[in-house]
């Protein structure tokens, strides 16, 4: 496994890989590495002959005040585990690397960007629509990974990459969840095990729409006041948004039909988490 | 030569260019091709070993009332002046080939397409990035030719492709003029005689800039006040800027100095036409 820092050095590895005719699978991460990353690096490395891990904590995806100095940077276990999961090259640059002079030029993605997480989080979607421009641009892989944990995110980028025409296949893999249901997120760092078991309450109450939707209940109104009383058990959780959208558009529906995302997203201590439910109603 | 109205078809060729080592030019245009246009394919003629010239009038970056119905479509005569000037392959794709669908996703360059152009027409710039984003990303080439005439295009695609780590060169060519000054554009159809004897009153205006400058006068409002005198000399001119500017910054400057842009617009009849000298001071 090489370990690359510069946009150069990585360019040139891809394109000795691509000469000799590899198919290049690329996984962008913040580093911070669990499970569900390791997922789509086993993705990769099943679907392609060359395998590119990212490793960057990208500033224009953080807003004021969140927690961009805060974010877990364990380097040398990330290492560790991209090479017990035979990654070929980890790309970890620099902020300097990335972005040598003021950043000037954005991708943005209209309306898709906007609801749900866009709404407290208004700049956090241009910032990763514009580092996965900037990553697929140095990398140029024929596919890249992303988990359904941030299912938003995928259905942007997923836009951006047909809209944009850029010549690459977007996989999303299915969210990795611990044994008891909380999908593994880096930010789960920042939980102590009471936070730990409220942060629990997160997919139960997904389960429970799900539940709910089978049993005939219809209705989004009801289906997430339902899910606010369960979550209400846990005293530190506060909600951000409970959402049920039409899983292309992210527009909400009133009554649950066809694709369906439902999505919701809570601070519990210090940890702003997000879960959500792909569902075919 | 070969005309491809497909992204696929497109593709297809490049890549097997590719895979015999030739590198890619590109010269992306909205056809009506003059010999400003041919000079660039020259250029890449010159410099690389294949040679793809896009023709699409891109709806994205006219605004409401623009000129995009008028906006002349020769393509035979175009194909007849690509063909013999060695173009490989000619990209002509119909507008539902470019946006299947609502296009979400644009590239925007703060700052750089703000002022000149981008203060009378404040969604140019953005279609044009964003096409230029998506023809990048079809015909994957190695560098990529624009015109000086379209200094902000120009500098405001070089930011975009810096900023984005797009994996191509861009080369500025010289703006090329007719006998009597006026710069090439296939807007200069729209005139009729008269008008494009006034038309010549833009360079002209430009290049007593240029020799007051070398005279000593170095104020950019003395210098402007003297080309809207020159330009009054034409009845039917509508000055929309005239403007001396940081040539990297496209920010005004007081004192004239260093790389400096001297650019202007004006409508004359029914056409809007730019012009610019670059200077070094």
């Amino acid at each position: 496994m090489e370990l690359l820092t510069t946009i150069k050095g990585v360019r040139g590895l891809v394109a000795e890989a691509k000469a000799k005719g590899k198919r290049v699978g690329f996984v962008p991460t913040m580093g911070a590495l669990h499970d569900g990353h390791i997922s789509l690096v086993k993705a990769a490395r099943e679907q392609c002959d060359f395998v590119v891990v990212s490793i960057f904590v990208n500033p224009t995806q953080f807003g004021p005040g969140e927690d961009i100095n805060a974010y877990p940077r364990p380097l040398d276990n990330d290492l560790t585990r991209c090479k017990e999961n035979n990654v070929d090259v980890v790309f970890a640059p620099s902020t300097e690397q990335m972005y040598p002079q003021k950043n000037l030029s954005w991708v943005e993605v209209e309306k898709l960007a906007e609801p749900l997480c866009g709404r407290n989080r208004p700049t956090h979607f241009r910032g990763v629509t514009t580092v996965c421009t900037k990553l697929f641009n140095i990398v140029g892989p024929d596919i890249a990974y992303f988990g359904q944990k941030d299912a938003q995110q995928a259905i942007v980028i997923r836009r951006m990459v047909e809209d944009l025409n850029m010549p690459l296949e977007i996989i999303v893999c299915p969210t990795v969840r611990e044994k008891n249901g909380l999908a593994m997120s880096s930010r789960n760092k920042y939980l102590n095990d009471e936070e730990k078991k409220q942060a629990t309450l997160l997919y139960a109450a997904l389960q429970e729409c799900e539940v709910l939707i089978a049993a005939g209940m219809l209705d989004s109104k009801n289906l997430t006041e339902e899910m606010r009383k369960l979550l209400a058990l846990g005293k530190d959780i506060k909600i951000d948004y409970i959402s049920i959208v039409n899983a292309d558009t992210i527009e909400e529906i009133e009554i649950v039909k066809g694709k369906v995302l439902v999505a919701l997203a809570a601070k519990i201590g210090p940890a702003r988490l997000i879960d959500n439910v792909l569902l075919n109603v």
